[in-house]
């Protein structure tokens, strides 16, 4: 490798490393400001070039902006937040209560994704011996949109307090198709440092140290100075 | 913002999606040298810094590099391989003839990701109405680590011929533990410009117009110019 090679890479090392800790699940940071088209499509094409099972790329992309859709998707979320609350332990229901777990109005742009095992019709390569190929698929997309929304800029956050029939008929999305995510979008006024879920003390990050194993799960990896 | 944000913001910008465009599912391309210790921890890190429900981080990582068991699994693989070529019709079996699956032996790091949802105890946030987002966490973590390995100047590649069962073993993983990827990482000779499954004409890529929509399912999307 050239000089000029290893230092493109290592300046290509420093923005990744870079975006992917800056980026946060967003929830209460949303500045209210309307996303640009241009970005919005940037955003949903970085998504879109994803890597898929059998390439069927079998996600979909519902944009949702109607101000009125976006207050009734908040209202069922709310529901769901009252009933997971309710099931809390009391000490774990007061720290919960200062946890905000969407951002559907504020950010005015709301991304479901859904996912279509049909795509690809019956002979999937790759998804024989593991159907949650074709639903990993459509994760990976989210997982770009991420970071893209983060390069961009915005914030984005991932809301999983809804029963998914409502969001399904909320879509139009009849079986087998089925949404597995709606994100929000938005400029912000800043990103937080620290996920909320810390900051709240919710829950402490797990080093990397113990989710590294070598051969087997509980194998400890040697760290080879020559192999470096 | 101020303009050297926005010279900022648009070289990450450029990075990001030079690497989400270039990261390719890599088989044949390694180059069978070893992955150096430091680009693999950076690549193990940023699996790590993905995004969870609760903050679980429920996934492990378990870095396979025994010749041994990298023939062990490649072999198992080539039975897989072997079952979906005798399922296919006669003009897809000679397509699918000339695809490789796998590069288990000539990367020479084997990374399984599993998945563990007892982590997080019993409440875990943002997991009660939809079950399968503690399965999606771990799956961010995939993408954030395809996309360092682009930026590592390594190749990646996700084999899913295998019986998770099988793996589960290969791995000491034992149930509610799920393995969900095996993923190949080594240096590479080159990537590949175009996907493997486009070039030997597998299946096309579908457009991003296609997989766009606006407030439902079919809903066709308006460009705002205003908005951009």
């Amino acid at each position: 490798m050239s000089h000029s090679d290893e230092g493109a890479r290592s300046a290509a090392r420093r923005v990744l490393y870079d975006l992917v800790a800056a980026r946060r699940d967003v929830r209460a940071e949303f500045s209210g400001e309307p996303v640009g088209a241009d970005a919005l499509h940037r955003v949903l094409a970085a998504g879109h070039a994803a890597p898929s099972v059998g390439n069927t790329m079998p996600w979909d992309f519902v944009v949702v902006r109607d101000p009125a859709r976006l207050r009734a998707f908040a209202e069922h979320v709310a529901g769901c937040r009252a009933d997971f609350a309710a099931a809390l332990p009391p000490e774990r229901a007061e720290t919960f209560r200062t946890i905000r777990v969407e951002g559907i109005r504020e950010s005015g742009t709301g991304i479901v994704v859904t996912y279509d095992p049909a795509r690809g019709g019956r002979h999937v390569l790759g998804r024989r011996t593991v159907d949650d190929t074709g639903l990993f698929s459509a994760v990976l997309a989210i997982q770009n949109m991420w970071l893209a929304a983060t390069a961009e800029g915005l914030g984005m956050g991932w809301v999983s307090f809804y029963e998914e029939e409502f969001l399904a008929r909320f879509v139009g999305a009849a079986p087998p198709v089925r949404p597995i995510a709606w994100l929000c979008l938005g400029p912000v006024t800043a990103l937080q440092e620290v996920p909320d879920l810390v900051r709240h003390g919710w829950r402490e990050r797990r080093p990397l140290a113990d989710a590294v194993h070598a051969e087997v799960l509980g194998g400890e990896l040697e760290q080879d100075p020559a192999g470096r």
